[in-house]
């Protein structure tokens, strides 16, 4: 079942090595069938030089396994409340690439200092706050949904694809499985340039509000003029 | 039309990813036939891998564009400023290299502090300013250019083939689009040198002027002696 | 003899440059036979494109050469001591990977500041004192090893199975050779992580205790439940 | 004439870009023959994919081109100096590989942080003053050479075999070509080690002279032990 998918999610994954995202078995990418309900994700701690799509596990939106002869990701449920949540994703990755855990692991928003930013992600990125000892204790890796969530209470998360959960690391997201790699790997490559910012100089600020509105919009507002209709 | 100019522009574009100074299809080369007064630059967004010869898109200086079934380059207003008021070049590029783009975020120019840089750039490069919300509102890509150009007033833009704008990144430029991606290799490099020479000597100088000026003028000076003739 | 074992501590050093973690013959990695108490080890200053399964040098524990044409390792007695005091060890690897080597070079311990090492590390990863002229002078590898255990006295070498030696570099181990190399690639890693994390955030506190508890044992406690069972 | 050092020399030029130490044409090697009073070098600003061992120009030690179609290095006559004051060496090289490069744009001497530097460098590797104007403007390469010659008074070039030229960047040398090369890598690496070290210490400690004495001495001693005999 969901062999389209399937395929699907299991190229996004293999990109995250091509891309330089990952080392070893660290990072995991998922994709959703909406009309069905239900998605498909990487199995837990296999290594991508053996990952086959038939591998790729179909999980429902109550949690339970459909099909797959593998577990799921150990972050499966962190995805899964995901979906629930921001009804308008269709692909959600989450990887421990080394810039944007450094963000993550000094507890930072990354602010947005250029266009490069600008171009994909409309305002600072969000470090989510730590959970509790009681979040960690029960439910662990479904509260780090939940905290993500709470962060974009405000946010609108089509505008932010992606968000830097404290001490762990990063998760992006998309339309589908292909597009969060392709905001995985722009948030990578900004964390970088914004780290390499900052050193140059001390209390830099974010880009004009302007800028940031430009190049946001002409990529993705109504009116957007960037690449081919 | 201008099959030769399109296969070095193609060739131009296609080293940008092999020199690893982009990401996706963050970047575009252009290069001019100035005879004819018609320019040849890459279509917008479409992936390197994807790219062949004759999908460049021929403009003229009035901004029409000649040939070409794609959409060019959404940077193409500012390409067409430069060679206007540049008379001498023959290549532009544009990237989001990481390096540079951090000191274009920082706004910050780039000091001389050694030969690798004055054997290419003659003084420091300069860093544009912001433009205005109205000059982002209205026509931004089109006034980039102008900014550009309003920061060599009293600069030598074959003298400086580079500029960082501000919280964007690098324009470089050249005497054809081959050589306009060799600015841009060599301004990468130097600002990844430039910044570890920060983090290691905070408060550090310039080079002394009489070496920049040996450097510079060992390879572009009149009695230059650096290569074969 | 051994020719099982020769082939695994080969493959496990080819790793080493595969991983980027050596320049030239900057490291050594050996594996240990505990029920005939023989260690196999890399050979001393062997180029590594050189390097054959049949090179390897096969010890005992009391430090004599049983089968081998090559000298082993000048850091054959470092492998000695460990495997001697840390029973439950299969592996070493020795390396001067750049970033693990950078916080040796600082004298600094590697603080857990997120999940990446809460999956490998419990708690620091600890920075063994210098060795006294005297220890250096006299037995310099043997007591290089005895430093490494005095560090590990109130320290369960399996819950942090790597140091880092002051003004050297770092030592690792693991179940077997190639585990001890998995887990050299993980501390260059959260070495780079751990560096850029400190320079965002001058300060910066170490990843919540429960956070830590969570992530080690999801993967190494009794009920783990991470990857295929 | 003098094929086989040619031949040499050529493989020790094309192992710069292979080890990742130069863009485009920035650095250059030669190699001597002691016997003739002839040193062969890499010809200026050809590029090295196109270079070819027969280019290798051949130079006698008064400066004069004794067999090449092509001008030699516009370094020459820093590297004629050299062997003219540095008896022992064989070959040498000169690169702008950017972490070395850094140092020598911050004018500041390689302390010596660890044993990866100790065991190829007894002591810092110093930083050269910058030439003065006159020196400069008449005899620059020449002068180059006498600057480093006499930042080397009291000290042994076979011990320390490297240095950093302020504003400008290293020279290494060695018994032969290779060799030379050997130790462009190696400063290349312990320089980007010792840049992560500062950042994680200011006011960090050179290793303790017991050690660095130690780690030279079991490589470059009477008494090495290090590698195969």
């Amino acid at each position: 079942m969901l062999e389209e998918l399937k395929k699907e999610v299991y190229e996004a994954n293999m990109e995250l090595p091509r891309r330089g995202l990952i080392t070893y078995t660290w990072g995991n990418v998922s994709g959703i069938d909406r009309e069905k309900g239900l998605f498909v994700i990487k199995p837990s701690g296999v290594d991508y030089d053996k990952l086959k799509p038939e591998d790729m596990v179909v999980m429902d939106l109550n949690g339970n396994k459909v099909e797959g002869d593998l577990n799921p990701s150990s972050d499966t449920a962190t995805h899964l409340e995901l979906y629930k949540a921001f009804e308008e994703i269709g692909g959600i990755v989450h990887t421990h690439s080394p810039m944007a855990t450094a963000w993550a692991q000094a507890g930072r928003a990354l602010p947005c200092y250029g266009t490069t930013h600008a171009d994909y992600f409309y305002g600072e990125i969000p470090c989510a706050r730590n959970l509790t000892p009681e979040e960690i204790e029960e439910g662990y890796e479904k509260n780090t949904g939940m905290v993500i969530i709470e962060t974009f209470r405000d946010r609108n998360p089509v505008h932010v694809p992606a968000v830097l959960c404290k001490n762990h690391g990063p998760f992006t997201w998309g339309k589908d499985a292909a597009n969060a790699v392709h905001n995985a790997v722009v948030l990578e490559e900004i964390a970088k340039m914004n780290f390499v910012t900052e050193m140059l100089s001390r209390g830099v600020e974010p880009a004009p509000q302007s800028m940031q509105d430009k190049h946001f919009m002409r990529k993705h507002g109504p009116n957007a003029y960037y690449g081919q209709k």
